[in-house]
């Protein structure tokens, strides 16, 4: 309840911060147990192929060091599974807990971070933090708001993947604007085809190229930007989600918001609705004879209606704001004295979040919808036996 | 479960939904218990007074018929107390039940719905609803996805408001842009002044006599429009929400997107921060000597950092779509025939849902609040055993 | 959260006290709004029968005045279905509210426990809602700590049975202890044959004449006593109940300790485990032919193994302890003055509690089943995706 | 949801077997993480000191191998702190995350289990794990339903108790009946001087001698046999538990019939209140001028009225089965081939659960005292805040 559980049937709990491991160091002790990130995902079905090569996979996707644009840092991000499998790597139904280590608890850093305990770090949660946990908040590499915390829902994702891949429902999420720079709509097809072409994962390659060199500008500036990142959810069935306070676009922003950086989400046209008449912005349905299912002729709902799914492609957006950690001098405060203070915070930095925020929203998106799925599939069956042919008008 | 309960600690559950009470007509029966809508507060604490009046207050801001802008329909919106309060109107810590009947049950619009029970609606929830209930789904006037529904929010949040009130905190909600006519940028001061001023609450009093005009316009065009509504909490202490994926920013938009009509959602300055860099968007921290604590020289950030908030005024702006009733003719489909059909699905309806959904906005934000709270208080008081000094650097 | 929702998926939240309503009499109100018990059922599938008679069938069996040995206080206990039901009484997915009036609000009745809202009544909760709510307290007639509290659960398990009852699952409860005397071992057969053939609800009737009469010699002495509680719940699939936190064992325990006045539970041979060996209360599995499943020779464990159902029959029983209220002076304490004072409390009482307990008991049984098999059949569903072939072995 | 978390606002989430790790060996891998088990505690307040020695102390009174009325598995048990605590080893409000790996996973036991995989086992989760799970259970060393999966419990309520012991409540559980021999009803103060005078934790010193002679009598039989724990919570303040579905009395319910096991359990006189009459069962109140509060002569209501905590010890009993592992031959079935088999299914076994079930009980009495201290702070806090005097009458 405290906040570090996500979903109802199909669930993650997570723990780890950056720095606690580098204050219990002990020779007798493996490295692997200083620290890092621990997940415990619950609601996983029995039978399912789990190995830490398969949740790797996904948590590569997030780590640092993949390319210019990220920062230098090693972050490892190995992961170990811990319990939940058994035999031939199946998954038993118990809870699958996941080590992922934390390889880089130096203590010159720590050091450094001490140093500076008392100075708010602007844009970062230091200042708020402290407010909430006191004198005894977690002053090291952002404690739990670090974006290593990440790597905790990638790897719960990465398990909600394995399901929703056998469900037909593929996620995917690229970058569609840098700096102001926009790319152009695509069609999930399009998408899919060329999200991967380029380190910024931006599937309008022409544009991709413009934003990946405004960024090296603003690496150059030692400053950052922000972005939006684009989620299609496509093979989601109609019929998803709970009125009226669990709708399914609620429980999506929920999850997406909830990741570090992220300020704004949109569905569908979003903002832009505001802008139209009803005329324009009511999706026209009609019969589609080749699959036999009702579908829309335009998507600007963004696949919910009435936050519940109608069986079109989820679209949303969400906003990134600038990395908060910048390599320039900045003004801000002492805590402890009340008195203004200019400081650089940091020697390392990524000048935008995007390229690293891509995997974690599709992480939460799968895990939402997994969980949506298992609230749904209960209800179907109980809703048969009251009326076999319920489904049909 | 099902998503008819919102918050952990403040909580309300609410059910009804428009014209089910037309199906149990029954002369022995007083028509208030006909059906209409119900709420369950829970987590409310003893000697608060409650009355109809109070509550009935913020109800009349939601109520149609409040002006030319929204549908004639006559819904008095009358609410009784149920439950939990007792002597000289005193909660008395139970949960206070509240109901509010439909007045508006007419034989002849369930006779409507009913003939149109198979077309899909364009824009609204009828299909998804047909979806996940099947052949039993509620045709009539929308079911639980029904505006009305979102009375029983406003009922919950009335409650949560006076609480509010002792606490200092003040949440208003107002429109900021209608049909893409954008208001001025306003100050917290400004909108309070001013947003009562017009039937649009808008608190930019030149922008909103244009929004009206072209609301008029848009009216006797048969068509709707969208519009985006702002909602400051004015007051809230610094350190409210639970990291990782409880952040007060992330229950907020929970609570916001799961009202009906709702599209995006951003805080601060949003999705224009994807365009800034780090230097731009980072809010410089200062100590203001005046009220002796730490704030912000500006609120990009909309009063919250790594999710919590910040002690600054949480800001943020939600995307209304069009009214999807509209009362031209449309092209839909036939579910049981699979054949398009044109028709006309109404004979009334709001040109914008933005002057009946800032009360909503206001509701649920008070609701989320509130529940955040409670949450952090029980927590401030264990850590005040374990060190009285915690909250000192 | 505070306490007045029960069930994860399938779920009822309530609220309610005695008296509320007495203090807000307004001639302009139907006097059904003045106060009683309200439920919101959530959970509920679509296409399910659900009229007041439906529920009221099974409201009827708690009512009081139903024997000799019940209080002889008139409370109707009418129910109104208010929302989730519409054409042809059928259920459309929307929750399902609920409102039981209370029909006997007086002023007299009112006053005499404003005479008396400074004493603690022996044995009841009257002093813990003191501790817990302060000044505020409900001090007229036991708040929501009543017995009628129990009418919404009896009317959400009223639902919960009638989806129960498709499911070929049979909750039967009846008294087999009442003031020490004993009734003897009974199969469901028996039980089911004979529970309803006496006013004390005990399907050995022999034993139940005795107890009558000693409950009548308990009654003259103006004293009440306890009892036991029987429930069976016959027909529930193996395999039911979630490890580690929730299993079907421990909700059942978290739903009947709920329940006023019930002071212990166990579960089949249950505290007589105790004084056995492992070789004796281990049941013997065997391969049953005529059902194609594995049984067991005998029901030490009641029906669960691991805290999941093994397909046996689940019998639990609960002790009940004697009606607080009694009809006799007793010592008690002013809590404002801190003096001691001799009080008679009531002038009506009910010699036992058993008699209205037994539909809570099954209501309570019911509602966690429900829940416990929609958290199941989504879980099956998803791992059919995973491997058809899951099931076998 | 699926049951691997408990407690609402200070919650344990858990994971973990008894030899899943065997089946991931990796020489490259420090074998530490070949599983085990884990724990995630939530909601720890910060500034408090933890470290391994704390928690182990508790988890010390839990582990085989403490006497000869345990099992001589060497399960070490070594618990290793993940997250959560930081500078002198103090808790930083994150979620506090530990390890407890298992040291005893051997080929050769896995292989055992392996070739019984298909033999239901008799009293044990077995057979209800394969009809939850399928052919996917896990069948070696009973997997979740291990005794093993308490050890995170423990290490839970070892957190819980840092905070309980400034808070001044003192949970202590011990032996008060094995095998049918039944200790003396001991006050608090006699219990807590004796109950560590003997490896079976009872504290009636001469009855201890009796029970220990007649266990190992059993253990020689290769038999086992059940008992009765009784748990005792001091200086618990009144008003503690939120009606109607959370009184303290069920969450305590829940939390103990949670533990593998577990039969029954019992509030104050429990089942003996059966044959009470009113007169004799209700506890005279009195105000105590020494500690200026109510208080009751006599405490047959566990300390719990209304379910709600009344300020006395809250006094519970849990029955306990026999170990449902015997040494020696019995009858069960192939679960595959439908056939009846006798099988001996183990060379070591506890002759009572008891030994080890105490701090188990300790554990879960702690985690949920503390969760309902945390719901209560927080609205007394509120409540506080609607009126300063609200606690006095």
């Amino acid at each position: 309840m405290f906040g570090n559980t996500f979903g109802r049937m199909f669930r993650i709990t997570t723990c780890g911060e950056s720095y606690s491991g580098g204050f219990r160091k002990d020779p007798a002790m493996p490295r692997e147990l200083y620290g890092g990130q621990m997940v415990i995902v619950d609601g996983v079905p029995p039978g399912l192929k789990i190995t830490a090569e398969i949740i790797q996979e996904e948590l590569d996707k997030r780590k640092p060091g993949n390319s210019r644009l990220s920062t230098p840092r090693k972050e490892a991000d190995r992961v170990f599974i811990y319990s939940g499998v058994m035999e031939d790597n199946l998954s038993t139904g118990a809870p699958i807990g996941m080590i992922i280590p934390s390889s880089d608890i130096e203590d010159v850093h720590i050091q450094q971070h001490k140093e500076n305990r008392n100075l708010v770090r602007p844009g970062q949660a230091s200042y708020t933090y402290y407010k909430k946990y006191g004198r005894y908040y977690d002053w090291a590499g952002a404690g739990r708001a670090s974006a290593r915390e990440t790597a905790a829902r990638v790897a719960g994702g990465a398990v909600a993947k394995q399901i929703l891949d056998r469900l037909g429902i593929d996620v995917i999420a690229y970058i569609v604007e840098s700096h102001g720079i926009k790319a152009a709509p695509v069609t999930y097809e399009t998408a899919k085809a060329n999200y991967r072409k380029n380190e910024l994962n931006c599937p309008d390659l022409e544009k991709a190229k413009e934003m990946i060199d405004d960024l090296m500008m603003v690496k150059a500036a030692k400053d950052s930007c922000g972005g939006v990142v684009e989620v299609i959810a496509a093979g989601v069935p109609a019929g998803l989600g709970e009125p009226v306070f669990d709708k399914l676009s609620a429980m999506i922003a929920h999850a997406m918001i909830s990741i570090g950086g992220v300020k704004g989400i949109e569905f569908g046209d979003g903002f832009k609705l505001a802008a139209m008449t009803g005329s324009e912005s009511n999706d026209t349905p009609y019969y589609d004879k080749e699959t036999g299912r009702i579908r829309f002729r335009t998507n600007r709902a963004g696949g919910l209606l009435g936050g519940i799914s109608n069986g079109e492609e989820i679209r949303v957006r969400v906003a990134a704001k600038p990395t908060s950690t910048i390599l320039q001098q900045q003004t801000t405060v002492d805590i402890a004295k009340g008195t203004s203070v200019e400081h650089v915070f940091a020697s390392r930095s990524d000048p935008t979040i995007c390229t690293r925020l891509y995997p974690v929203c599709e992480a939460m998106m799968r895990i939402t919808l997994l969980d949506a799925i298992y609230m749904a599939e209960g209800y179907k069956k109980i809703a048969s036996v009251i009326d076999p042919n319920w489904e049909q008008l």
